[in-house]
């Protein structure tokens, strides 16, 4: 039971679209991600995901509608949706999701697909 | 696929100690609540509570230690340890946990047990 400090979680970043994770409780994780420039397409077709903003401005293209959300927005992805966040400045990211989501869905191979499970 | 602006969440928020569910995935809830005033000592049996401070101080009291908690950090309180959140001041929190918590845990009809699954 220790204190997790988000800030402190975010200085420690040093990378781009690589999820680390910093808490774990009923078989899911909370991750702090940065995120710049365009991800890919993909979708999960299992897992429902929770992106919530730290700071500045990310932009979630869906093939039909586009969200923009700013600190303290965020937004549930749900299973089986495509999506592509896009971020033209540095955005801080916390997920919440389902234990081993790998972050790039159904795209297994993808220059951007992270090792999923990795602690902070 | 509607985006939460939690400050904008909060106030709509009137009432101490009654968590509100904002965003449901993947079985979980996300809820967010104002406190003020000492809760009641309690646990969980099943569910794991993360805890996340969007503003003010919130010290969490175990049996054996206390951790307190300001804006931008969370803790994980695991199942089946005793808890009791205190607050001098109002605090904003921003919970997630499994759908269908109780809020006093196995304190089953104390004067500050709230019903679950409320949405905003």
């Amino acid at each position: 039971m220790t204190r997790i400090d988000l800030n402190d979680s975010f200085a420690r970043i040093t990378e781009h679209w690589r999820p680390k994770v910093v808490a774990e409780l009923n078989g899911q994780e909370v991750k702090v991600v940065k995120v710049q420039g365009e991800f890919v397409w993909h979708h999960h077709d299992h897992e429902d995901e929770l992106f919530l903003i730290h700071k500045g401005t990310l932009r979630m293209e869906f093939r039909d509608r586009v969200v923009e959300l700013g600190p303290g927005q965020c937004l549930v992805v749900p299973r089986g949706v495509e999506h592509r966040p896009v971020a033209a400045e540095e955005v801080e990211l916390i997920l919440f999701e389902p234990s081993g989501v790998r972050n790039t869905g159904n795209v297994t191979h993808g220059t951007l697909t992270a090792p999923d499970g990795v602690k902070l």
